[in-house]
C-alpha cells in the first residue's frame, strides 16, 4: 500500500524532513502547518521540492476548532479556511484535516456541526479540496470515531469524509470493529501511531509518547484489518508526536518509520490473506544461537589475559587478518587487534539460512555491510544494527555451508565449565532505543520482553531484552542516562555473558587468578540473607566468591561480573531450572560497584 | 526545625551523598536501603561517617509488604525484619519506615494488620527501634493516611507510630486537615515532597516527578500548618524521587533542597505566627527594575556596532576596567571586553536596599560573589544565579546611595525610541530548571508564571517566566533539549529584550542599517492574515519589517529579533495595552529562523 508520513514525526527543517522522507522510500507526506509556517520556502517551492523528490502531498493539517459555533465565529472560521485553501492550492495539496473542536465556543450540537462542515466542504469543493474530519481523543464534544462519522454522514457532502487515527481510537479503548461499517469511500485518510500503555492524561500521552507501529502496546494489526475490511485503499500514514524523535536524526527516524510500516503490512497480511495489495517481505530467519562475539582491541594483552583466566584457549589465528579465536565449549570470542579502546564490535549469529537472513534484513532497510574478504575466506554476510554493532549470519561447522571457523584452522580448546554465550548486552544511544527493539523484532524475528528501569547511582537506565523462543539467542538492550557528572562520564559499557555449568568452579578459578571479579558489597549479602534462607553454607559461598543471586517462579540464577576493560566486561551466569531473567534486581548493585571501580587503565595488567 | 533528607533524593554514591547533605547544612538523613546495599562501607562505617559529618540517621527505609499476611508469611517477614533490626543497630538508626503493603498476599483486614504491626513493634522495642507506618498512595488496602493512623491506634504499641508523607496525602486529594486529630507523639516522622499536577498513574508520578517544596503545585505550606497544629516537632525531611535529580550534581541538589525547606518554613511562619520554632530568613527585597545587562565579549566590534544600529550611544567607559556603557533611555548595556565569545554575563537589578538583597540571598544559600573593586568604584554587591549569571544589586542615580553609573562618568545618550529593558532570557542547563525557578522566587521574591513547551525544529524547549508584580523585572528561563544533531549543536542562546515606544520606527532604522533583523518567513504572515484581520496596511507593515504579532485579552504585542552574535541576540518589543506575555506563540518561528541563519562568524561584521 502507499506509505506516507506526517512531517511532525521527524526532526529538522521542512527541507531536511522532505529529503529524509524521500530517502526512506515513502510515497507521500502530510504537511504539518507549523513546518510550513517556519520554512523560508514559499508553498510553490515546497510543492516543487516534493515533486522533485517523488513525494505527493497527501494532507495539509491540522485545521482546528472549526465546527458547531455561533454565526459570527463561523464567518471568521470560514475566512480563516479560505486563506488555508489558497495556501493548499499553492502547495498542490487537495486534502485538509479538520479535527474535532476543543474550544469552549463549540456547542454540543451534531446537527449544527454537520451543517457547518457541509458549508466548509462546499467552499473546499470550489478549490478542488476534500475535508477529512477526525475525532480527537480529547475533543470537547466529539471524541469517538463513530461520533465523527455520524456527523460526516449527517453533513452528506461528497467532499467531506472522515479521517481515522489509530491513536485517537485505541487510546480511548474504543472497539475498532465499528470501522467496518463505514463506507470505504468515506474513509478519506488513515493515520497510524502506536503508543506504550501509560496511565496518563490522553493529550500529554498523545503529544509526547506516540511511537511507530510495533514500538508500543497497541494492536495496530488488528486495527488495520478493520480498516482494510471496510475497503480503505488510501495511504497508510504515520503521525507520531514523540519527544525523542524530535531530537534524533530525521533521516534515521524516517528509515525506522518505514521499517515499522513494512512490518505492520506483514502482520496484517498474516491475518488477512485475501488483502492482496499488502506488500510482504521475505520470511524472517530466526537465529538459533551465538556463533561468536567479536571484540576489537588495540592489541594490548588484557582481554586475552582475562579470557585465559576465564578458561578460554586461544585456538587459532585468522589466516589473513589480525584476529585471534578464543574458545571454550561452544563459547567463541574473536579478538580483533585492529581496534582502539576495547569494544564489542560484532556478533555472529547462527542461522539456518544466511542468505535468507540477509534478504530479510535488506527488505527491512537494514544496511548490508560490505565485507573485505580474502580469496580463501569463507563467505560471511553482515548487517549493521542500529547502534553500529555488526551482525554476522553464520553456519558454524555445518556440512552444507563453508564455516567462518575454518579461516582460523583452530586447535581443540581445553575443556572448561563454560559452555556457550548466554547473552550479550549492548548499550544503545538513548534516542535509538525503540528503533533497536523494532529492528531486532522485525529483522531477526526475536521477541521483545518487558521494558525495565534500573537505578544507577547517577541516573536511571532502561533495559529491554529480545530473545528467540528457545532462549538460545538473548540480547539485552540498555539505554544509558545522559550524564551531567563531569566526574562520572557515561561509559556505554557492553558485555558478554558466558554460561557456566558450574559457576562455583569458575568463580574459584577467577578468585585464584587475582582481583578480576567485581567486588560486591557485604551489605548485599546481609540483605540476601534477610530475603532468602539458602542455608548458611550456600550464603557463605556466594559471599566469598562475589556471586549474585536471583530467582523467579521457574528457577534460580547465579552470576558474577569481571572488571571492565575499555568498554567491555564479562558476566558468568548459571541458570538453574528454567530461570528466564537476567538478574535485573541485582543490576543496581553491579552498576554502583562498577562506578566504585573505574575501568582498568590502558596497558595496565588486570592483576 | 531540624532538617533532614532521604539519600534517594540525591545522585551519587552513599559517601558522596552524605558529604553533599552535610555541606548543605542538613541535620540528618534517611538512609534509603538500596544506597546501603550498594556501598562498600560497612554499616558501622556509615554510622561513623555520618557522625563525623554531624548528621544523625533519622530513618531507615523502606520495609515493604509486611502486614496482614498468613502465619507462614508472617514468620518469614519477622525473620526479614530481625535481619534489618541488626543492620539498623550497626548503623545507629532507631526508626524504621514500614510502608503499607502492595502485595496480593496482604488481606484487607485492619485487625490483622494491627495485630501483626504490634508484634513487629514489640520485636523492634527489643532493639530500641521505633516503627513508623505509612500509607502508600498505591497501597493495596491501606492508601489513606487516616486509615494507616486507625491501624496504628488499634495496634496500640508505644514503639509504633505513623509517618506522614505529603506526596501520598496530597496526590490522592485527601484533606490534610485530619492530621490535626492525630496525637503529636504518634506522628513519628514527616516526609515532604512537592510535585507538579499531572494526570497520570500515581506510582509513576511518585517515582519520577516528585520535586522539592515550592517547585511543584502542591500546597505544602497548608499541609505543614496541619502537621504543626497537631504538635509534631520532629524533623522536616525531604523524600524526592526525581529523574532529573538522579542525574544532576548531588551537592547542588542538596543546596537546592535546603533552600526549599528554608522557603517553606518562611511560608508556614507567615500562616502560623505562633509556631515559634520555625526559622525565618530576612525579608525578600523585590527588585524594581533592570539597572543594566552586561555582555562579555572578546573585544570585537560587532556587539557595539549592533547597539549603535539599535540607537544606543556609547556614553562612557569605566574608569578602571575595560567596560563600556551604552545607553538609550533607561536601557543600559555594559560591554565588558575582557570576555570570550559574546555572552550575557551579568544583570543589574534595581533594588531599594542592596544590602538587604544580599542578606536575603545569603540566608537562602546563594553564593555571594567577591568583587574586585577599584578604590574609587561604587560598591556593588552580587550573587550567582544557578546558571552562573551574576546578579548585581544596584541603586542607580539615587541620592542616598553611590551609583555604579558614576564609575563611567557618562555623557547624555542620544534620544531614541527604546526606553528600558523589557526582559532578559537566560538558557538554563536542563537539570537545573526547577532549581532556577525556586531561586528567583525565594531569593528575589519574583513570581513564577506558567511553564510552557515550545517546539524547536530539533527538540522541545521548556520556558517559564518569573516577574515582579508590576512587570518591571521579567526574566524568561528557558531550558534547551539535549541535541543529538552533530550539524545542529545546542547553542544556549541568551537575549536582552528592549522595550520600544515606537517599534515601527526602530524596525525601519534597523532595516536601513542592513540585514540585522532576523528574517521571518512569508508563510508566517499568510497565516497571521488567516488568524487576524488587522487591516491590509498593518499586515503589509509587519511583513515588510519582519515584525511578529501576538495578542492576549489585555492587549497586543509587536516584536522583532536581531541576528545572533556569539550566544547573544536582541529582541525589540512593544507592549500595546496591558499585554502580559512574551509572544510564546511565535517562538517556534523564531527558533526555526535562527537555525536557518547560524550565528555570525567571529570578527565578521554584521552588515
Amino acid at each position: 500500500m502507499r506509505k506516507s508520513i506526517a512531517t511532525v514525526s521527524l526532526s529538522g527543517s521542512l527541507t531536511e524532513k522532505l529529503a529524509a522522507v524521500a530517502a526512506a522510500g515513502f510515497d507521500g507526506v502530510e504537511i504539518f502547518e507549523n513546518d510550513l509556517l517556519s520554512t523560508p520556502l514559499r508553498p510553490e517551492q515546497v510543492r516543487e521540492r516534493a515533486a522533485d523528490l517523488g513525494l505527493s502531498i497527501d494532507l495539509y493539517q491540522p485545521f482546528r476548532d472549526f465546527e458547531a459555533v455561533s454565526a459570527g465565529l463561523l464567518a471568521r472560521n470560514l475566512r480563516r479556511a479560505e486563506h488555508k485553501f489558497q495556501v493548499m492550492q499553492r502547495l498542490g495539496a487537495t486534502q485538509m484535516l479538520v479535527c474535532s473542536s476543543v474550544s469552549p465556543d463549540a456547542a454540543d450540537d451534531d446537527a449544527l456541526a454537520a451543517e457547518q462542515l457541509h458549508m466548509l466542504a462546499e467552499r473546499a469543493a470550489g478549490h478542488g479540496i476534500r475535508i477529512a474530519y477526525e475525532a480527537l481523543a480529547w475533543g470537547r464534544h466529539v471524541n469517538e470515531y463513530l461520533h465523527a462519522w455520524r456527523i460526516v454522514r449527517m453533513a452528506d457532502h461528497p467532499q467531506l469524509g472522515t479521517c481515522l487515527d489509530s491513536f485517537h481510537v485505541l487510546s480511548r479503548g474504543s472497539d475498532p470493529g465499528g470501522i467496518e461499517a463505514i463506507p470505504a469511500e468515506k474513509i478519506f485518510y488513515l493515520q497510524l501511531a502506536d503508543a506504550p500503555l501509560l496511565a496518563m492524561d490522553v493529550l500529554q500521552w498523545s503529544r509526547h509518547y506516540r511511537c511507530f507501529p510495533g514500538q508500543g502496546d497497541f494492536d495496530l494489526a488488528g486495527f488495520m484489518t478493520h480498516v482494510l475490511r471496510a475497503g480503505y485503499s488510501g495511504p497508510l500514514s504515520l503521525e507520531v508526536f514523540n519527544d525523542v524523535f524530535r531530537q534524533a536524526s530525521g533521516s534515521r527516524t524516517a528509515v525506522d518509520a518505514m521499517r515499522s510500516l513494512i512490518a505492520l503490512e506483514e502482520s496484517v497480511a498474516a491475518r488477512l490473506p485475501e488483502a492482496t495489495r499488502l506488500g510482504v517481505p521475505p520470511q524472517p530467519v530466526v537465529p538459533t544461537g551465538f556463533a561468536f562475539a567479536e571484540l576489537a582491541t588495540s592489541g594490548d594483552a588484557r582481554l586475552g589475559e582475562l579470557l585465559g583466566q576465564l578458561g578460554f584457549t586461544r585456538t587459532g589465528v585468522h589466516t589473513g587478518k589480525p584476529v585471534e579465536l578464543w574458545e571454550q565449549g561452544r563459547a567463541r570470542i574473536l579478538l580483533n587487534t585492529e581496534g582502539d579502546d576495547p569494544t564489542l564490535s560484532a556478533i555472529g549469529l547462527e542461522t539456518p539460512d544466511p542468505a535468507g537472513s540477509v534478504k530479510r534484513a535488506e527488505s527491512l532497510l537494514s544496511p548490508v555491510l560490505p565485507r573485505d574478504r580474502g580469496p580463501r575466506d569463507a563467505p560471511l554476510d553482515a548487517v549493521a544494527a542500529p547502534d553500529g554493532t555488526q551482525l554476522f549470519f553464520c553456519r558454524t561447522a555445518q556440512p552444507d555451508h563453508p564455516s567462518w571457523r575454518d579461516d582460523f584452522d583452530p586447535a581443540e580448546p581445553a575443556p572448561g565449565e563454560i559452555t556457550h554465550i548466554d547473552h550479550v548486552a549492548l548499550t544503545q544511544p538513548w534516542h535509538h532505543f525503540d528503533e533497536a527493539s523494532l529492528f531486532y523484532r522485525s529483522v531477526l524475528g526475536l521477541r521483545p520482553r518487558e521494558s525495565l528501569e534500573l537505578a544507577d547511582p547517577y541516573g536511571l537506565l532502561r533495559s529491554r531484552a529480545v530473545s528467540d523462543p528457545t532462549g538460545a539467542v538473548r540480547i539485552a538492550l540498555n539505554v544509558a542516562y545522559v550524564s551531567s557528572h563531569p566526574s562520572h562520564p557515561d561509559i556505554p559499557r557492553q558485555h558478554v555473558a558466558l554460561a557456566s555449568r558450574d559457576i562455583i568452579a569458575t568463580a574459584r578459578r577467577l578468585r585464584d587468578a587475582g582481583p578480576v571479579v567485581l567486588a560486591i558489597p557485604d551489605n548485599y549479602y546481609d540483605d540476601l540473607e534477610a530475603r532468602h534462607d539458602l542455608g548458611p553454607e550456600r550464603h557463605r559461598t556466594l559471599r566469598e566468591l562475589g556471586l549474585l543471586y536471583d530467582r523467579d517462579e521457574h528457577g534460580e540464577f547465579l552470576h558474577l561480573y569481571t572488571v571492565t576493560i575499555g568498554r567491555i566486561f564479562f558476566e558468568v551466569v548459571q541458570r538453574i531450572g528454567g530461570y528466564r531473567g537476567y538478574g535485573a534486581q541485582n543490576a543496581p548493585i553491579r552498576l554502583a560497584a562498577q562506578h566504585a571501580r573505574p575501568p582498568a587503565e590502558p596497558g595496565v595488567p588486570v592483576r
